[in-house]
Parts: structure tokens; sequence; C-alpha cells
């Protein structure tokens, strides 16, 4: 996402659409006012403290709109930052800074909500070898921009999708008829670059998953005592991940059973935004 | 949404993406295990109570991998749906029910948060005039299926995008010289089946509007005061519309002021998800 | 069309396809002669009276081609143009002139021709309040191109398409069982900012549909008396469009209705091209 | 367009963007008032004497907005017909049949139109050897729709695209040297399977594409008389063109000419509509 | 590929794709000879020994031309097939058969080819545990199907692509340092799911990479003595790869260094095609 | 290829699509190293002897990833080169480069291969008049870039696609009922620039074949002794063409038929890569 690569391949044709999805045939409002070329500047304030993140994706809204506009940037990408805050500045034809404001925005916000999310929840974590993942409860057709905001705000990214990561569930078990068999025929078929993730849900299928050889086990609904003695059984034979909740209370319980990686899919599916907005829209100047 | 119309020509293309989002080449875990056909059934399960909505998404996602998938459902978008409840069951490929799960759970979840969300903050107003809208706040390449939640929830639909309204900022206004004067230029130029709307920052502004012949005038950042005061001089000659937090302290308030309308940013950028879940996948016979 | 805006999400994808469909592999007879980049110059001349309009269009398509592209024009859209008049130069690869050549004149043709034809038409109506609208009677996927230069040609534009116009027909208030009730059901249903219109065979019509509330009436296959006697029933409680073949015979019994608005499907279906051409391609020094 | 492979590979897709094109979010209209599935029957009457042509058009595009619409028809592409015909029928979900309306009729008006106004024309030319061709001058993307109209309608096609056929004009032979030299390029160049056509302005120049061995020459802006003793002098040894309009008054010239086509852009660029239209929607019983 | 979801979400596309490529207008030499839907039937026969892959491809090539296409097969990808070896026959409207036999076969021949030539390296390792990789030198926009042949010839596959797996090379080692620090970096970075590769080019880089933690080690052009020594030196605490051509000639080496993964590029960039065709298409009648 | 309109219109469209293949989120590992905009240089080094081709298309992968990569070359399409020998150079942003190499190589590979292997067969047939025809057995998605690779190794290009030409064999003939019927047929039906191909089994089809006017003649599965009858008997009435594998062996017995042209399917279906690379990858100063 700071990466010219990731921009170009991944990220131009959905802010493409995006556009599309405001913009049916043009920007009524602004094309009935101004009827030309005026050049134009406008600020990005931050309205509420957080973490901000998608700095790039908002600068490239405006450039796909006109490669011409000027974007400047006062933070980076993972900043803490606070209300009131100049965080950029925007310069180009006025229309186009009207008229690309709220998908910019929309982009912006939306990942400087995910990222603001998880740092709160990393912090709590802090200290502790336990890390934050993600899951792949995104938003459908947001996950490039969700998943690095995760890693934006401190948390690690679980697999990308269903064709880069083996997690073999209940019902993969129960068609293939064991742990161990569901786990052979998985490093039969898979590219062997894979890890091969179970999700077990007491210590029989942990044990069972232990020796199979998976590569990762992940602890579903079991009771923080059994997490505790399925880790300890574990041995380091795995890495281990439990999914769940992590809130102030129960952050410790998770810490003490000596997991891995948490994962929560609450950092991309229901983290509320952070507030940002462009302000002081003047006129300026030709170079 | 509930429409084959809108369906197929606004909501296929994005579901088709979402798709290719979670499989890149396939689902590896599945296809590691299951080797062909075997046909399957498993229910949608509600997890908390809320307001449900995006069966026929979640439905056409499992359409659009296999058209011979089956499913039967047993709610309807709008209902009020509760903890435990069985919502519906697909019947098919089990590859494909176990494929389309987090796609169509990603879809399904995040309008039924919506709607749940909406309906809440709907409910608020209930017993006055006031009417709770939407605005262009929502998720890239969301927006069809966030603004259908909204309606679902027993919100109302601010205009769609840059095209389909007029909105006249305080940007517009300045750059025409007068309210007066945006208004006239927006009459002349817009298809004259759009009304126009105008953003006042104060009583002046607004009584200028109103003599300008706005068709809605939006209250932006008055005090309660005012926007009653502004809601009697307008006096029935345009809509009213303020934007702000509905909360359940202010909502009196807000009330009060005698506005049409109440826009929240919130219903779409910041509703957490409902929690719903496929579960109880099982082998059937074939038909 | 002449704003970035419109031009980046909108146009773009229009103009590269039209190129795409007339160039599935290589411009044969070009590349069979010409070797390598010449740079070359070739005019844009007029060869018939009328309205240009597209010129913006017209450029983008050779820029498409090749960014390097430089386009000159000596006229706007909306000039009066006649017959030998230079309008541009286009300057750059002589392989992109040769092969752009085709594709930017039937866009520039076709929209000076409904530029032209709409002048014609708009002109009869001069000195009168009434207003000449097209329709969504356009050829498929140029609609973004022939609505535009309506308007370039001084008429106005109706609803862009289904989504952001509500029109009232005879099968909708048959199936709502009464004008009233259909105008309620799409006060409720449709997003605020649209206006709602409503078409009327006759005057009992007229006047339900005036007491039901609705924006616009439109005066559907009436009699020049029954639709004066509509406009004065209805007193400026709704606007007034009537449709049909605008032409110097009937145009002042149009006008003497006191319709407010007259659309005309034939402006976009059947408007006849403006004739230009490109000429006098020729070598030029390097820059 | 009457082969399935043709509609599948060149068509679908044109038709979906025009569908599209009209339906950003939702026929507001419609979804307004009916809220459910209604099963209905509308038929196709010709409100003009003409050529009917695009009736699979027409039916495909309700099949795409719902496959389960059924489109009776009840003449073929190529027929003449009158004022008042039923041509057609389709059945199925009423909000299909109002969406899909207008689509349907641009896509089959226009190309009627053609097939219309092409057959006017070819039957100027009958009883002569001299046939009509269409040229390159088509509506942007509208391409595949149009020459096929073309040929429904009595022309032949000219090269579909640049890739497809080789013409070389004066800048051509200019940047070659001379006509012998350009042909030369072209056939050590272009696919064997193409025939070479060269643009000639008077006498010399024919005289030299025939002896350089061009397949097709192309009298350009030469006078009747000139036409004439070029034909004679080619004597068989290539097929010969000439392009201008084809009227009433100039048809007898040109047949005399001995020319073997004569093509003309105004089939395609310039051709009005036919008016068609859907009537008498009504709901009907479930099959 | 042969399970629904790839080829619904993968593979579809690139099909039309092919089908768009071969097709641009229309099959011109059928449709100028066969005016109407006639039924027909053709065989898919072997014409060279080897293994065929790809039958899902082939069939879903005629469907996607006309969904009432039917397609017998009596072969499964990965079996041996001979010269003259009926393996499926087409039924369907002769147009489609005609128009869709050359791309269908286009994909049916590569693949084919691919899992031929892969199963004559296959069957050179047998008996060791050496395993035989493919590499990321597929053909541009072939990669699905290309890794699949391979995988059915008896190969297995490496990464998808520089999304779903850690190579780290020397320039990525050069850049961060040391093989250490370059592990480290990417142990943080990546998603925990991939397993971490480091390319070495002697002996000391090996044990450098071993101790950093590398899951995988790829031995890059060291002699056969080396490669021994290194495996020794890993003693299974990574998964040994090396690249190469695999011969006869060479093969016993290779197997005695101990490896566990043999990768070829040459498996997709330069295997021959598997030579197939379809014969003895004639009418039948209708079901 | 190396004209600008060909890139544009018909290329880069495929390369995004090949570089999004193998790139679906990010480079994983460098951006697992390389945190930040680094410049530096490339050199593209030939590994074995053959002809260059595709370093058009080489270039543009580097600049559709980032407009300010630059490529300097110091071959051209058609070159032969040696092992060892230095072709060109690229450079920009290191992660650009790295992203960009495997994406870049497997094009230019795969049409050096071809077009090595095609300057192999041409050069058989030097000094006699027949000349190298490609065919329709390209690889889906890539015929753009191989029938280009054909003709710069020496061979000519036979149609483009089912549109461009017309090819009439066994079943059109059949279908139609004799040869000279087929040809009349197509004659009708085709646009008139196309050339008509018939495919003949023995000298009676052949003869009919001429009688009725075809422009080509493939001469199928005729021994050489028949071709060279077919070819005299053929008389230069129209163009002869073979199809069959050219080898050292059967070379002569090819030329002494007299055809024109003799076609090979496996120019384009299983040439193997010419081995290129990208080398010494070096931090370079900012200009």
């Amino acid at each position: 996402m700071n990466d010219p690569v990731t921009g170009a391949v991944c990220c131009d044709q959905l802010i493409k659409m995006a556009l599309a999805e405001d913009i049916t045939s043009e920007d009524v409002s602004t094309n009935a006012i101004i009827k030309g070329y005026v050049r134009g500047n406008v600020q990005l304030i931050c309205k509420q403290e957080g973490v901000v993140c998608g700095l790039g994706v908002f600068a490239r809204t405006f450039e796909l709109l006109d490669p011409a506009t000027g974007v400047k940037l006062f933070a980076a990408d993972g900043d803490g930052v606070r209300r009131g805050q100049l965080l950029g500045e925007v310069t180009g034809d006025i229309r186009v800074l009207l008229s690309g404001e709220r998908t910019a925005l929309n982009f912006l916000q939306r990942m400087s909500g995910i990222a603001t999310y998880t740092r709160r929840v990393a912090d709590l974590l802090k200290g502790s070898k336990t890390r934050l993942l993600d899951t792949r409860k995104t938003t459908p057709n947001m996950r490039i921009f969700e998943k690095y905001a995760v890693r934006v705000g401190g948390g690690y990214n679980h697999r990308y999708n269903l064709s880069d990561g083996i997690l073999l569930k209940d019902n993969h078990i129960g068609a293939a008829g064991s742990v161990k068999r569901a786990v052979e025929l998985a490093r039969e078929y898979a590219p062997f670059v894979r890890k091969i993730e179970v999700e077990v849900e007491n210590l029989d299928m942990c044990r069972e998953a232990v020796e199979a050889g998976a590569d990762i086990i992940m602890l579903d609904n079991m009771s923080p005592a059994d997490m505790k003695r399925a880790v300890e059984m574990i041995g380091g034979r795995a890495l281990t991940e439990c999914s769940g909740n992590v809130t102030a209370e129960n952050i410790q319980n998770i810490i003490d059973t000596g997991v891995d990686y948490v994962s929560s899919g609450a950092l991309t599916h229901s983290a509320p935004i952070l507030d940002l907005s462009l302000k002081n829209l003047r006129p300026v100047e030709e170079r």
C-alpha cells in the first residue's frame, strides 16, 4: 500500500470503482457552479484521536481523478494523531478536490478506524508474547485495504484467503475421517510452502493434531484452563492460536494460556471509523 | 436487492469480485480433503439478536459459485431475529458450501449489522415526524448493499451519489458568490427532476436559501434553538434536514426542532456486524 | 465532459472500448508502411455548418492511444461552426494520428450532430418559457456523451436513468390502484431528493396527480386544447412536461399550451451526424 | 447475432453495460410500487413501416435481467413490418418487463432504423450489379450491432475494423513513396488472407494501383465520367468501389460507372430509428 | 479445475477472453454456410500417446458459448491415453461445435502437454523421496491451468505467486544485510501461515539459513557434492529444494543428494503440446 | 507491439492481468525486507543463443508497475543474440524491479522462444518461394504476442481469428453440399475484403475449388506427389498452402511441391522458451 507495486496491481482498480460508484455521470452540484479550471487547496484535518492509515490511498484517489493533483502529507500511516491536527494538503483543480473528497475520506476513515481499534487491542497484549491476528471476516472487496490497516495498527495478518493458507476445520476432519488423515491429505495436496493449521475442540484432538505434524493448532471454544493445558501439551511442537474477543477484562486470561496468537474478527468487521475531514478549501495562485 | 433487476445489473459483479478476493486459485483446504461431488446441507443460524438483512445476497453468493445450489430461507429481510434462530438452509455440493461460506456471511453480517443499528436509531424517532436518513459515508464498493440495509432497517435514503442529487455546500456558495446565485446556477444546469438542497450555517443564510427557492435546506452545525428558529422561519417552504449523532440523550432535542430529516453517517460507517454463522454441515442423500 | 472528473470516471473506459472495437490486433495498413516513429500533424476541418460538440472526447481518444500526443483546439463545444473552418490540430506519432482518426471522429461527429439538431429545435422555442428536454432514448453505451451534447446544443436533461428519477406511468398507476396511491408509495420509497413525476392521459388523471402532490406532470397524448386546460388547472402547483415531435409547424401550438418542458427522443435517437474530417496530414520537425 | 456464438462472445457484455447505464442502483419507480414477483405479459408493437432488425438482442436484454423471462417472436430480422403489427410478446416478472423496456427498445429501434434505411438505398441499386457497402463510420461500441443491421437490410459489409482489412490511403502512399511501393509493403507485411485496397484520386494513380496488383481500388472524389474510365481501364483486374451519397437523383450515374461497390457512411451514422414500442402490459396467470 | 468453485471464480473469465480473442465479430466461415440451428455431434480423438488434462476446461469452453451444449467424457484428467482413443463427444448446435473447437483444443492440448511432460519427469524420480516441483515460469494468464496440469501429471506445486510464498533471494539478503536478518524481517512481516524459504549459494550461507530458522532452503547452483553436504548439514531442520534440469542422465545425481524437492521451470515453459483433435462432425436427431 | 497503438489498445490490459496473476496482495518477500524507495538497476542478460523478441512488452511490464521506471535497450526485436550478451538495463524503485522480474521475463522468454524456433524453420525455406505461416494454435490469451513473435522470427501470419479470414473445411463443404456452393455462400456473406480459402483433400476437390474461384487452396493430408500435381493444376489461379511439420528431412519435398505457403502449428504451440535473466541488481545514485 505504501509500495508502488501493490498500488498499481491491487488497489487502483478498486479505487476507480469506488469513484464510479459515487459518480454515475458527473458531480452535478460542482459542475453547475464551477464552469472551468480553478486551482485550489484543501486541508486534511483530524477530528478525533487515533491512528491514521490509508494516506497513500487517500492521495491516489485524487491522482486517479487527475494526475496533476498534488498531495502533501504531514503524517505517515501508523502515526498517532490528535483532534485538530493538520495531516495533509491537496492542491489542484477545485472540481477534483470537491468530487474526490467523499471517496478519498471513505477509504481513509475506515482504514484509520481499523488501525485505531487494532492499536488499542494490540496494546493490551504488550509485554506478553501473544500476538494479535486478523481474520477473513473483512468487508467484501476491501480486504487489501483492511488487512494492511491491521498491520499498520500493530496486528499481524492471518492467511489472506482460501488459496494461500490451510485451515482444517471440523468439516474437513469429518470428511477425512480423522485429524491424522486430514493432515496427511493436506500435506500431499497443498503447495509445500503452506503451513497446515488444524482447528481442535478438545485436548484429544489437540494431541492428535500435534502427532499428525500440524504446523499450527487453533484452539476453538476451549476454556482458558484447557487452552493452557493444550499449550503445555503442544510444548512448542506447533504454533498455537486462539480466537475470541479480546477485552480489557479477559486479556490476562488469554495471555496466561501462553498461546502464540489470538485472532479477532472484530478488528475488521466492527471497528468504527476515525473521523477526518477536508476543510478550508480556497483558491490558490497557479504555480 | 429483492428484485431480480438490481441483483443482475448492480450486485452480481460485486459478489463475484468478493469471491475472487477470497479464492485466488482454489480453496486448498477443501480440495485437499474432498475429491469430488458430495451433496450436503448446512444451516444458517443467528447468534445475536437483531434485524436480518441481505438474505438474497447470501443466497446469490452460493448460486454464483454453482447454480445447482439450493437455498431455503425461513426469514425475510427486515425480520427481527434472535440468538439460536434457524434462518435458512443451503443444500448442494459440499465444496461450494465450504468455499462460499465466508463471503456469503461477510455480506450478510455487515448488511444485518447496518439494519440492526438503523432500526435501533429509527425507533428513537418513532412517534415524531422526523425521519432518519443515511449519507454517502458508505464503505467503498458496498453502497448498493449498505443503502438497501438502511431502508430495511427503517431509515430513508438520501441521494445515492454525486450525480443524482444536488447539495450546495459552503464551497459551492462561495464560488457562486451568494446562496441565491448558487441556486439559480444549479436550477439552470441540473436535470429538472433534481431537488436542490442547500447547506446553511446560520439564520441569514437560511432565509436567503428559502427565498432563492431551495427545495431542501440542511441546517449545519446550528444549535437546537437556532434550528428550531430556522424551521419556523422556513415554514414549510422547503424540507429541512439536520445532520448529527442521534443518541438516546439528544433525541428529544432533535425532534423538538421540528426538522423533517436527520441524517447519520454512523448508520453505514460505524455499525458493528450482526453475528450469524453456518452450522451443522452434513452430507445428504441425492434428490 | 469538459471537467476532468467526468472524463476520468465515466468516459475513458468507453473511449478505450471504442478503440478496441476498431483495433483487434493492430492497424495493419499503417504498420505495413510506417515502421517507426515519425512525428506528424493533422488538421480537424469542419465540412458542414452546425454546432461542434465533443472536442474533449476527440482529444482524449488520441491521448489514450499515446499520452505524448498534443491536441490544440481553435473552437469550443457549443460554437457554431461553418464549412471549411479549422477547428483544431493534432500533433504526434503519425501512426497514432492514423489509427485514432476514425474513432475520434465517430465520437465527435455524432455528438456534434446531436448538438446541431438540438440547437435547431431549441431555437424554435426561443422567446417562450418552454424548455426542450431529452429522454432516455439514447444509443446504448453512449448516454454520457449524448446527454452532454443535448446540453451543449441548448437543451435540458431529463432524468439520467431509471435510478435517479421517478416517472410513474400507466402501468405503475394501475399496479398501485390509483394516482394518489402511486404517488404516496413513491414518496415513501424513493430517496427524498427525487421529484416525483406522473404521466397523465386526461384531465381527471391530471387533477388527481396535482392533488396527490406530484412534482411534475407529464401530459401524454393530449390535444393542445386539453394540454392548455391541464396547465391552467395545475396552476403552477407542479411543473408540466409534454412529449412529442417539435417541428416548425407545430411549435406555436406547443408554446401556446404553456407547458414548462417539451421532451423529444429524436434529439438523441435520430439526429444525423455533423460532417467533420481530418485533413492535411504532414510530417513535422521534432520539437 | 442470430447465432449463439456471436451473442455469447460479442454482444452479451455490451447489453449488460447498456442495462447498467440505465440502472445505477435500481428502477426506483417500479420498486416503489411493485413489491414482489407478479407475472406479466407485454406486446411489442410496430409503430412505423420499415424493416425490423435486432429481435434477438431485444430478447436477450430481458433474458440477461432474468433468465426466466420468455420472449415469443412473430417476426424475424429482415421482415418488412407495418404500423400496428404485433411483432412479439414478452412474459415474466413485471418488474423485469418494466425495467428492461427502454434498453431493449433502444437497441431494437436503432438496428431497425439502420436496416430500414439500408433497404431503401439497396433497393435503388436493384437490377444493377453494384452493391451497397457500409463503412467504419459506426456509433462507438455499437459496431457489432450496426454492421449486422446493414446486412439484414440488404447491404454488404466492408472491413470490420483496422485489423482485418487493408486500405492504403493517400497518407500511406505518401509515406511509402509510391502506390507500387505501398502495395508491395502491404503484401509483405499483412496476413496473406487480406485483400489489399488502394484509394486513388485520378486515372494515373488508378493505373499504378492496378499494375501494382491491388485487389480492390477505391475511386475517391472522381467525377462519374472519370470513374467510368477508371472502371474500363481496370477491366476486371481488381474490384472497384466508390464512396458517396446514394440518392434517387444520383443513383443512375453511379450504376452507369460500372463500379462493383458503392459505400455509404450514412447507413450507420445518420439513419433515424424505426419507431417500436411495448404496449398492453398486463398481469397473467402463472403457468 | 475439477471442482465447481475454481471453475466459476478463477477459470470462466479466462475462457471467455480466449473465445473473444478468436471471435471478434462472428465465425464468418460458419455463419456463411450454416444459417440456423442444426444439432450435431463431434468426437474428441487422441492423436498421440500421453496424459490427458483439461477435460473440464474443454467442456466448459463449449458450455460458455451455449449452455445447451452436452459434453460426454470417456476419460478423466490424468489418464494415460493412446493414439486413436475416443476421449469424449460434444453434442449441440453445429455452429457452436465449429466455433468453439480451436479454443477448446488450445486449452486441452497445452494442459495435456504439460501433464504428459511432467509425468515423464516425475517417473524418473519414482522410488526416491525426491519430489518434482513447478515454478512461477508459467505462461502469462495461464497459471491456473498450468499449475493444475503439473499436479495432474504427478508434480507438486511450489508457491502460486509472489503473495502466497516467501522466497528470500540474494537481493533480499543483500538488502537485509545478512541471512539471519532477512529471515527475521520476513518472519516479522509475513502472515504467520507462510513458510520462509531462503536461497543459498554455498555451505556457509546454508548454515546461516538453518540457524536463522528458515523453513525451506533452496540450494542454488551448487555441485552435487556440495548439495549432498548441505542436506546432511541441514539434517532435517529444514526442507530442501534444488532447481535445475532433470534428465535421464543427471537424475541419479539429484536423487543421491537427498534433497526433498527438485523444481523445474521447463514443466510449464517448454513442454510441447499433446496432439488431440475433433473429428467426425455429423448432424444428429433432436433428442 | 513496437507501435504505441497496439500496445495501448491490445497489450496493456493483458500485461496488467499477468501482473495481477503473480501479485494477489503484495510481493511479501520484497516488502518484508525493503521498507521504502531505493533506486536500483538490473541487467537483462541472454543465457542462450537465439532470436530476441518482446523487448517492448518486457519494458512495458515495468512501466505499468511504475511509470517512473526507465528501460534502456541494447538490442531490438529480431536480433540474433548470444549467451552472455547484455540486452538491456532497467532502472527504478528496487521493489518494482524485483516484483516485475518474473512476469516481464515470462513474456520475453516465450516470445523469444517462438521467434527463435520460427527463424530456424524459416531458414530451411530460404532460397525457395515457399513461405512459412503460423496458425490459430496459439496459447489462450497470448495470440497478440505470439503472432507478432512469428513475424519477428521471419514467418508470416495466417488469419488472426475466426472473424477475419474464411477457411472452408470439410464440414462447411458438407453442409453447403459442394465446394462450389460453399464458395458462393461465403462470397455472398463475407465482407468483400476477405479472401476465401478452401481446404481440399484430393485433386478433384482441388479442381472444383479453383473453378469455384477460391482465392487460396489448402492442400490437406495429400502426398507430396499429389500436392505437386495440385499446384500445377491450379496454375497460379489461386494461392496454395499446405500444412504439416517442417523438418530438415522433409523440407526439400515441401519446396519441390511448389506451394506458396506451408503452415506450422508448432511455431506457437510447441516452441521451447529462450533462456534470459535479470542479473546484477544493485542500488544506484538518484539522478
